[in-house]
Order: C-alpha cells, then structure tokens, then sequence
C-alpha cells in the first residue's frame, strides 16, 4: 500500500511542451503494473497536442477552465469536476481558455505511459 | 469522446453495505473496456469491507476524513487530495472517521467491476 501527496509525485519532463508538466502519481515505481495515473498542469494560453493513440484516456478536471477539442476539432467547455473518456485513436486536445494553470488527472493503461 | 458530470453517473446499488453508495462514473457502458473509474461515498461512521482481491485500486481521496487499514491493520489518515495505491491481493479497508461524508475516486482495471 502507497500512500502519497501529489506534491511528492515525480515530474516527467515534457520535451517539446515548455506550457505543460506532468506528474507521475502513481505507476510502475508504486507497482501499478495495469494503470498509470497522471496529473498535468497546462499554463495559461497552453495546450496539450492536438493527437491520437492506442489507447484511451480516463480525464477529471482538477482545476482551471478549458476546452477538450473532439474529432471534429469542435470545442466543449470543461470546469472542475467534469470526467471526460477519449476512447482509443480519437483525436483530442487539451486547451487551457482560464488565466489560472489548467489541472488534471489523466488515467491512461500501462502502455500509454512510455 | 464522452463527458459527464458526476451528477449524471449512474448509481450501482451495494447490497449489504447500506452505509456506501457507488456509481460508475467511466466504463463499459462508455466504452471503456481496459479501466473503470468509479466513485464512492461512505457514510460518517461506515467503512468499506476489510477485504482482499486480484487487482489493484488507484485510490483519491476527494472529500471527508477517514484513513485506510493496511494489511497490519494500521490505520493511516486520509485527507482531501491524498493518493493511495493497493496492490493485488493487498488487505484493506476505508473507514470514515469525520461528520461529513467520506468521498473517493477508485480506479481498477475492468475485471475489478464485475
């Protein structure tokens, strides 16, 4: 059993990414072999890259105000609280559309965290 | 692509735990077939069966006080924020220590929401 703070979760840099960081909360590190759950924070005027994969994302909204562009590029707005699942190879992106960091949680299976 | 307020998550009834409520916030029904992203609510004084099973949780505490049992049986406390990972096969339990509701987020691969 872990038990942990998010500020002691190891960051991961992002190259390419200067707006974003992510945190590793838990992983393989902790023994979670099957899922990895990770927490980022978008800065103001940010966004995550507009892509698709293999494998699908599980995403609650921590803090911050944005938008999630679905596969037709189309924009739905996002507040804390909300969950939002991208199923496998749907293209998506985060934006951050507040003046505060965008933060949160995105649970991905092992495989989708290189 | 699918988002969804916790409000709008359907409730999955917990037969012989009259004091925990649970809903199904992301899954199968979504779409999701690898992870289920549920979220559960103990009432002040109730707890969570002291149990073990053959998958992981990937646990975050979102609201309320309460600590989890380890497999010593050690109560840890728990506060808002707090992530706690439990290996396979790993004793433990929630209890709900404060006046409020104990509230978290559970995670586990599908085969763990039967």
């Amino acid at each position: 059993m872990i038990i942990k703070k998010l500020a002691d979760a190891r960051f991961k840099d992002m190259p390419d990414h200067e707006d974003i960081t992510k945190q590793i909360v838990i992983g393989p590190e902790d023994g979670s072999t099957e899922i990895v759950l990770r927490y980022f924070r978008v800065a103001p005027g940010g966004s995550s890259p507009y892509h698709r994969h293999d494998f699908p994302h599980l995403v609650k909204l921590e803090a911050g105000k944005g938008v999630v562009l679905d596969p037709e590029g189309i924009e739905h707005p996002l507040v804390p609280g909300d969950y939002v699942y991208i199923h496998d190879n749907e293209p998506h992106c985060f934006k951050n559309t507040g003046p505060e960091f965008l933060e949160f949680i995105c649970i991905v299976p092992v495989r989708g965290e290189g």
